[in-house]
């Protein structure tokens, strides 16, 4: 395990860790999942910060969003690459204070970051996986977290913490572990999806299936689908972002021009944005991998595999306490969902801390640094109810 | 001109209406456009319903939305087909009642729908236009209506109506032609689009550019952008509909099956709501023609091109009466952006009602049955203010 070492410069705190990964499920033994198909060997990349204490209590599992990956602060020894993906929080003296307690972040199954997803070589082709991977779920890619807890020798947790796909993760880990988990924070997410997020993930991966070079998902080696990832992207960044903030951060501004173009170039400065942003996803994300990274956050829904059909009877089984954070910006995973999964953890006597967070930047709000969510997590995380 | 009939059987209007158009802008005379290019001949494909009464006052121009048609209502004498999009509205005895009002309504420049379009032959090359068609602005199709208000004789205009972008088309007019326009029916519009709106329309573009078959607007002939359109009208649905309707439409209701597919085929309705939408699409509108409409929203500008920035500025042409209708629901154009337009309006002492409809539909609510807007219409055009 690799040591997360604190490098204080200019006020700024900076730590270098090491990719790892974890191999388990190998032929003839591989992991079941939810939908009845058998995969192995599962490989997750993970990393770790920080060193677990000898009475084994300072684990905290952190959770990652759809494009996410194990990178979730610091920086790599081996590279000037740029900070993990949420070092506003996690690090020395942070939020997720990295010298109190042992941080680990696995990169989900079905990704494309080092752990065992579409992009993947099948061991019975030799070839990659594409669409012969069998849909994975929310609570595939807990069971390989949990295989990996194990490893670690990670026998409890004092916390989960997601935002977003990573907060399903979260509820799914406080009801499927209960008495490993002594505390979920829940950021940005839900207990199921709208059928506006259904539709929008819908609509992303149908631009990507519309792409000739995504050729039923067997393109590794060949052309990628960049065009159809690149569209899908733009639509996640439309739900990530909000009315207000995009009004803020963009509103009418032209790019580099004085005027109109006349043609079909970027006018506008929020289509340049776009432009970029979907550009910039298809290197460093697989096409396949958003197709079921998206299709298992669809088929998340804790009431119904929890609970037949109720939240209520679904959080009967938890134990953990619980952080409940939502944004008011947030359109994707609006706030009354997030109310919704706290009334109905309070009708089971769960101790649950809920707080709606002013915010302008939309669902994305978790992974923008902020001294007020900063503040909340850190009070929750020392026992109190953070607010 | 044709007569719209009255035929009342079981209690239903339906009318029998005739395609006609009318071509302007015979070159050498072409018509010169906001960006400078020049086009001709220009064709407007229209129809007409009632009569116009010898004192020529009682003419309502109807303006149509992004992907409608002249069809506003009744059915064609030449065929079964359905109503036109706007039929519960429009005919005798209905909210725009045509035993009263010579209604007129005409599909717009750059549609694909009769008028003069990229679809539509360049007379230079014989050949369709496709990306040689230049960008059309609202104000070159309202300069276009115009001309085709002068051939019917119309001089002076009861009312122009529009929803959605037909209301920009309103806008425009009551702007341009002030001393014309008696008064001017707004609809689920803005004086000019977020930059949400603006992201919305820039992904669809993207959508149908990204598919090869589209070929740099060069696809007449062979074969078309049917994926990419299809993922642009998807995107568009959504962001007609609302997280309300979306829920109490579909919900997580699945397709036709039990339980999951796990594979990538349509398991939730709304998924294959949205798929068909995009499939029943592609047979009637031209992408190339998607592109243009959309540019031209997103270009409108009200304060800008007639208020240099400022929307009081810009309503001081204005002479028209005004009833501006917003909808609970629609997050495309929501009520804050009508409030705004409503307040530039009175500092002009203009006479303008205001109300917000409560509606569950989005931004398509304008377009869906409503008692209460049919009575707010018809209220308005006799003279009061509608509410």
């Amino acid at each position: 395990m690799s040591e997360y070492i604190r490098h204080d410069q200019q006020g700024k705190s900076v730590g270098r860790v090491e990719k790892q990964s974890y191999t388990f499920a190998q032929p003839p033994s591989p992991m079941t999942l939810a939908g009845g198909a058998t995969i192995g060997p599962v490989t997750l990349a993970y990393e770790t910060y920080g060193r677990l204490n000898p009475e084994r209590t300072n684990a905290i599992l952190i959770l990652h969003a759809l494009s996410g990956d194990a990178h979730v602060a610091g920086t790599y020894s081996d590279s000037d690459d740029k900070p993990g993906w949420w070092d506003f929080m996690v690090g020395p003296g942070k939020g997720i204070d990295t010298d109190r307690y042992f941080v680990i972040c696995s990169n989900i199954l079905g990704s494309c970051m080092g752990s065992t997803g579409p992009a993947s070589t099948d061991p019975y082709t030799g070839k990659p996986y594409g669409l012969n991977f069998p849909v994975v779920t929310i609570a595939d890619m807990v069971t390989a977290q949990k295989r990996l807890m194990d490893h670690l020798g990670v026998r409890r947790l004092h916390a989960v913490i997601g935002g977003s796909v990573g907060g399903m993760q979260a509820l799914e880990w406080s009801l499927r572990y209960p008495d490993m988990v002594a505390s979920a924070v829940l950021l940005a997410t839900t207990t199921r999806h709208s059928a506006l997020a259904i539709a929008f993930n819908e609509v992303a991966r149908q631009a990507i299936m519309a792409d000739p070079n995504w050729n039923e998902g067997d393109y590794y080696g060949g052309r990628k689908p960049d065009l159809g990832l690149a569209v899908a992207r733009m639509i996640g960044h439309i739900t990530y972002l909000s009315d207000e903030s995009m009004r803020l951060k963009f509103g009418r501004r032209l790019q580099d021009k004085a005027d109109f173009s006349f043609n079909f170039d970027a006018d506008f400065q929020v289509e340049s944005y776009l432009r970029y942003q979907g550009r910039k996803f298809v290197d460093r994300f697989d096409a396949n991998a958003f197709l079921y990274i998206t299709k298992a956050a669809d088929y998340f829904d804790l009431e119904r595999h929890h609970g037949d059909g109720s939240a209520v009877a679904a959080f009967a089984a938890a134990r953990s306490r619980f952080l409940v954070v939502s944004f008011t910006s947030d359109w994707l995973y609006p706030t009354y969902q997030s109310r919704a999964m706290v009334k109905a953890m309070k009708k089971n006597g769960l101790n649950v801390s809920f707080c709606e967070v002013e915010a302008q930047w939309g669902h994305d709000a978790f992974l923008l640094p902020s001294d007020r969510l900063t503040g909340i997590m850190k009070g929750f995380l020392d026992g109190d109810n953070g607010l």
